[in-house]
């Protein structure tokens, strides 16, 4: 199956706008704070939410509308995560109602996120005066969409692809969030994806909830599960094609589109990771079964010595094989190799639990690149895993040492 | 009952006798790398290990010299972890057999511990060469031991108390190293205590298990679980109380004395984990159990942003609710109070799981303190947990970002 990448983001598929001003949240930046994304027609929806029992009030009130598996439109507002607030449904509730008041859409057909710091007084009046311009400025703008959602991140994060269904050409596009607080399950901040594929809620739910499986929950900037986690997708059937509403090879090409949009956001978030200077890929290979596989790459990305090492490029193999053993999977760790890869080539640092020569040279050319692949092979079955990280820096701790004021 | 703490560490008690020398392990440096305790009569002997499945040589071969229940001293080197080497074994048997051709000492009665980077090749010449010394000057030098045990860490640590039992004076004391890869469970790497109290094996072994739950499991430093951490006590019996064989009176005197020396300990080893600038301690209380205590109290002082936060005297006490959030403990998220609390006061920053009003200059008093509490009540039951760590600093990145260079 074909798929390819193309621009446009959440704007790719057929029938949506966006934009992102700047409504005054984030008191003292210039910075946009205030997205919307509008379909023209009212849209199947789906989304996984933050694991984090504490959850931000978006959420309580996107789980509600969504819960006829449907919307028409996402807002979403960075610089307040309007969360653990007294006012915090008032303010998502307020949020939908201003989005019915000035596009039309009923309240209830809104997805609402909100991305910054937890537990501040939050008001609806800036957004409220950012209405207007945000409104009267929708058209083909993921990108200031995507700017408007941004906090620590550093770079946008968006992608989209082109692919058919049943002969039809369709169109897939996202954009993300996310930098620190970022861990599985459901590491992101916020995803937000657009699609002009004709699907059931159910299937897309499906799609969505399998998804993040292998790419969301695969992520790991700093083990801190985010209380806003929100990862949405909205279907509105403008391709065209025949309406996806069971398994097969339609629904199939659909997961793939998706997940192609998705691990190229995972792998955004993660390089972009605060202060990251590398993205950290672990490919685990020869586990006994998913789950194994699953926690062992996870738990390699997440060392926080293994990502000081990676900041230092420095080959300490040691601390992958430390943090496959205490990973809590049952590894025969006598059976485990490892090996660091880049696109300046590959040097193998221990084979069967303990290590092999190696040219400290070579691995320094190695791990100098800014991505970098740690090869792991338990040698215990056929089950594979893959998960992504970054590096620890100094920055990491400049950020979030004083990242209130 | 009076405990009183005393100088003296592992020599405190009667019949105990250490020195530390530098024997060439750690090649580029000058410090001391090989530490000997010796006791003048065979010891009651027990030790818990690190849950890591990834464990050191020296692991395998205290276990097996622990499994009659007795011991008479310990060897243990810093700059090499003996751990994923070919010829582990060989290395940690031959450092028993060092200490029997140099005291007489039987090598099965021989506690082996190391402690440096993992899987590098070791050879027995640099210890061989530093046994005379080593042995020659045996005598009231704890401090020597602890210097030669110590890598990253920064100060020496050390604890020693002086108690009764059954009107007769005990003594017990401690060293410890620790600095990096510190994180529940056996949240340490290297602990040596001895004491001359009489007790059985078991009931020695029965003391320290249970003391571990609160002490070293509720430290952590950087989330990573070691490979060769070890807690072990010898007990030689020369205080000549009446021998403790089962629960009662004498050993509920026994492991509080245990615990005053191992408490001291962890918050030693938190305050100087790898960078660290400040000892934070969560204290938890209102848990409906002491499972959702513990869970809860180390998932705050293990949070990555909880952890930059202090180090930059932020109270940003979202980060504190979103730890607790995703603990994995079942909480009621809207029934949990926060506050900072140091030297410099206390100030109360949530209160039923939302924000309330606080001074942020008062707040920043509080937090440039070194030691911070940070008190967390559920609100839900009787049952509380002490966990201890500390703050995420640019020095920790730096000392891992090139440890083995």
């Amino acid at each position: 199956m074909k798929i390819t990448y193309i621009p446009g983001g959440v704007c790719a598929a057929r029938g949506f706008r966006a934009n992102g001003v700047r409504c005054g949240i984030k008191a003292s930046s210039k910075k946009r704070d205030l997205a919307l994304i509008v379909s023209e027609k009212r849209c199947a929806a789906a989304a996984v939410y933050t694991a984090n029992l504490v959850r931000s009030a978006p959420i309580k009130v996107t789980k509600a509308h969504l819960s006829d598996g449907h919307a028409q439109a996402v807002i979403c507002n960075s610089g307040n995560a309007n969360t653990c607030n007294v006012n915090g449904l008032e303010i998502a509730e307020g949020m939908s109602a201003l989005v019915e008041r000035y596009t039309g859409i009923p309240a209830n057909d809104v997805i609402v996120g909100s991305t910054g710091v937890i537990g501040q007084p939050m008001s609806l009046a800036p957004m409220e005066s950012g209405m207007e311009a945000l409104t009267a400025g929708l058209g083909d703008h993921s990108d200031l969409a995507e700017d408007a959602i941004m906090t620590t991140d550093t770079v946008p994060k968006e992608a989209a692809v082109e692919f058919e269904i049943g002969g039809v050409t369709c169109r897939l596009g996202g954009i993300a969030k996310g930098s620190g607080m970022i861990h599985p399950n459901m590491a992101t901040m916020l995803v937000w994806v657009t699609t002009d594929v004709d699907i059931t809620p159910e299937m897309l739910q499906k799609a969505v909830s399998e998804d993040v499986k292998t790419s969301f929950n695969m992520v790991s900037v700093d083990g801190d599960t985010s209380t806003n986690d929100t990862f949405a997708v909205l279907a509105n059937g403008l391709a065209g094609n025949k309406p996806i509403e069971a398994e097969g090879e339609d629904f199939d090409a659909f997961c793939a589109a998706l997940h192609a949009v998705t691990v190229k956001l995972c792998r955004m978030i993660a390089k972009d990771g605060e202060g990251a200077t590398k993205l950290v890929t672990c490919l685990l290979t020869g586990a006994a079964d998913d789950k194994t596989a699953k926690t062992v790459a996870k738990a390699v990305i997440c060392s926080s010595l293994t990502k000081a090492a990676m900041f230092g490029a420095d080959a300490n193999w040691g601390r992958v094989l430390c943090a496959i053993g205490y990973s809590g999977a049952q590894v025969d760790v006598e059976r485990v190799d490892v090996s660091f890869r880049s696109k300046a080539g590959q040097v193998d640092v221990c084979k069967d639990g303990a290590g092999i020569p190696f040219s400290e040279e070579e691995a320094k050319k190695v791990l100098l690149e800014d991505e970098i692949d740690i090869l792991v092979n338990l040698n215990a079955g056929p089950a594979s895993a893959e998960a992504w990280g970054c590096d620890l820096t100094y920055e990491y701790v400049k950020i979030n040492g004083d990242y209130r004021t």
